[in-house]
């Protein structure tokens, strides 16, 4: 029984430090959402597995943190079937239930669930931990949170507008600096449409992708290696050599995909995006950046991503427009496009550019010394006034000595303490020790509550 | 792939007027925790089975929800344990993790696993979900929320004074009548000592609990099936026909308790947990109430329970005194006490008597109708304007029919709509309708800031 206990791997406890900080950050997210209009749901922590299967490929399976059925629920199997020792199969008989992996397929489930009750267009947000048994690493955990905020049922490119102001004014109240990049499904289906290898948009997606690293011979050998023709590769060109702003950029790309609808509309919805944006005059500088292939196989449109500028860490933030995410569970034609906030790399690029303000930091306002019974009863007393004007106080709860009842003081970083012997209380007053100085001042109660609200 | 999705039995969505009244309650009692100086800690979801069986009775592993393993777990099985069909068994070899079941295991666990970074006594709280594979019924779920406050470290009853005011401060704020009953273990314990039949200490105490139901001789038969002789049962009578206010009660008791040292000590804490308690001018009233057995085999000192006086529903909080709460981890010496409030039956309460303030129902402030993509431009930068102010506004994303921008503004309880029109734009003003009254207004937008800001 005395064994000393510990937590599944890729999983953490958080002190009341750790707590202000998330807190704040989640504070944060969460005001910028209601500011913009979003409104809270939650869904459960369990979702029926015929939810979850399926819905993040064959990988994302594996990853379903299953939950064992109750009851006798070996009954109904074979002996053949149980000396089979196939864990995946069984595991379909043993669980019905599992823990949900992203925030997006509860939303989509919960939309499906409830669209009698929700007015389109639906704008929502949700905050709460999803679980993956993925293998833990540094910044990669099996509990983490997600702040996701989507519109679903319309498909207008304001709301692109709108989740691209929500993203600067988070980071600007953070104080983070970001780059937002911006691409579109459309463009990268319209550049292989129009090269000739419309099969190809994700070989050339990630040999694009690789522009910075390997140089321009090191695509186009990789893209012949992936069997592009000649041909369609002479075409490309022009765009992996594009320069210049996202203007001059999205007119080159406007040139080779001429004619081509699809590619086009995607010219055309990023042009309207990257004005509209602009006029808006938001502070974070926006990036028409056409390697960007987040959740190629999801997202329809505008594909978003956010990196800090000043700490190297993957994208903090990313997002953009699904045509059918419903559809899986039998709604068909609700457009969507959403966006989340990775709150754990968001809490490890505060952490490490130290940008908390120091009043994110909860503590107790102020600590009244117990000196016994008859000192406490007055105290207490002091405390609910105190506490009426919504200052946090509290009463160091037993007659230790002065050193323990300070090292307490001390440790929560409280900055104030109240000291109320005989002759204080004789004379109505509370010698007051700021914690930070050491300076020591006698004041009464009315005083004292104008020093702690200042 | 199409079939209606549902979630599991036990579960709830919470839909964004569900939200709003939940985080109503959760950070009324977040607020008043910081106010009376506890901790914020989180812990994760899944705990280690080692960390969660045992701790909840026979009864309480069979509720616990195990998470399967991940890879293949078949393999160290043999065959004859595969065959044997035994699911309570193989669930130990399938499964290493569950979900926790309350929040006061994982907080003793965190205790002893943090202890060296901790400072003493430790005023934690935790507001986070628990599950039970509990059978569902009304106001019964396999997901819900626990608000626990403790002080754990420190054994002044100073502690039980304070939580009985943080209650009181709680129900307070909500504008729920309670009664805080009290009771202490101490005294039950003494209560069985001093009649002689110190093993009986439930059965008496089951049976007291039933005096208002079936009256003093049906108490006396049930102790008499019980197998108590007639002489305890003679010595119990006094406390069976005690009258009056509490301190009456607990002179009848201390008579009946006089030299039996754990009684003796019993009535002394409650008596100076009353008298102080009396001291702070709480509202609740606080009931000395023997029939209070609340986890007796877990409690050692003060037993609390909070009744609501308006609507007929279980207890709303509760907690008590521990002495040894991390002993089963391996560290022993460690008294705490604190309260759990109940989130679900709080809401139910707050329903049924309609106490949610109106600002309590969190909505947009201002609609911007969507006359298409000029008025949008221009729109677009008085919502910035005023989002600065802390305002929440939004737009109308796309230029649909006013009778459906409007109706959106109707079922969202938006309370103001902007109309800017070519003339609008001219004259740099802002039709602003009051969607309550109907009337109409034409402002600047300075004008649109103080109104909405009144």
């Amino acid at each position: 029984m005395a064994a000393k206990p510990s937590i599944p791997k890729g999983t953490r406890d958080f002190s009341p430090i750790e707590m202000s900080k998330r807190n704040y950050i989640f504070n944060t997210i969460r005001n910028a959402f209601h500011l913009f209009g979003f409104q809270q749901i939650e869904t459960p922590a369990m979702e029926n597995l015929s939810t979850l299967m399926g819905k993040y490929g064959e990988e994302g399976d594996k990853l379903l943190f299953k939950i064992q059925n109750s009851g006798d629920y070996f009954s109904n199997l074979t002996d053949e079937e149980l000396l089979s020792r196939n864990a995946a199969k069984l595991a379909s008989k043993f669980c019905e239930k599992g823990l949900r992996y992203d925030l997006t397929v509860p939303f989509a489930r919960y939309v499906v669930m409830h669209r009698d009750e929700l007015t389109f267009p639906f704008k929502r947000y949700q905050i709460q931990p999803v679980w993956r048994a993925d293998r833990p690493q540094k910044g990669r955990y099996r509990e983490f949170y997600q702040c996701d905020a989507d519109v679903i049922g319309n498909n207008s490119l304001m709301n692109e507008v709108e989740l691209i102001q929500l993203i600067d004014h988070v980071f600007g109240k953070l104080n983070i600096r970001v780059a937002i990049k911006l691409n579109n499904r459309k463009i990268l289906a319209g550049i292989a449409e129009a090269i000739g290898e419309p099969d190809k948009i994700i070989d050339i997606t990630v040999a694009i992708d690789k522009l910075d690293k390997i140089g321009l011979d090191g695509v186009v050998n990789e893209l012949k290696q992936k069997g592009i023709k000649d041909e369609a590769i002479d075409k490309l060109l022009p765009i992996l050599q594009s320069q210049g702003d996202n203007n001059e950029k999205l007119a080159t790309i406007a040139t080779v995909l001429q004619g081509n609808a699809i590619g086009e509309k995607g010219v055309e919805e990023t042009d309207f995006i990257l004005k509209t944006v602009a006029a808006t005059g938001i502070k974070s500088t926006v990036e028409l950046d056409l390697t960007l292939a987040r959740g190629l196989n999801y997202y329809t449109g505008a594909i978003l991503e956010v990196k800090a500028l000043d700490v190297a860490i993957g994208s903090i933030s990313g997002g953009g427009r699904y045509d059918n995410l419903t559809g899986v569970f039998g709604l068909d034609g609700m457009s969507g496009v959403g966006i989340s906030f990775g709150a754990d790399r968001i809490y490890d690029v505060m952490n490490q550019l130290e940008l908390y303000p120091q009043e994110s930091i909860i503590t107790t306002q102020i600590m009244f010394v117990n000196f016994g019974e008859k000192e406490t009863l007055h105290s207490l007393q002091l405390i609910s006034q105190i506490r009426t004007e919504g200052i946090s106080a509290e009463l160091y709860p037993s007659s230790d000595k002065m050193k323990k009842q300070m090292g307490y003081a001390n440790s929560h970083n409280i900055p104030y303490v109240a000291i109320i012997g005989e002759s204080e209380m004789n004379e109505g007053t509370i010698t007051v020790k700021n914690m930070n100085s050491g300076e020591q001042k006698s004041l009464n109660i009315n005083e004292l509550i104008a020093l702690l609200k200042g």
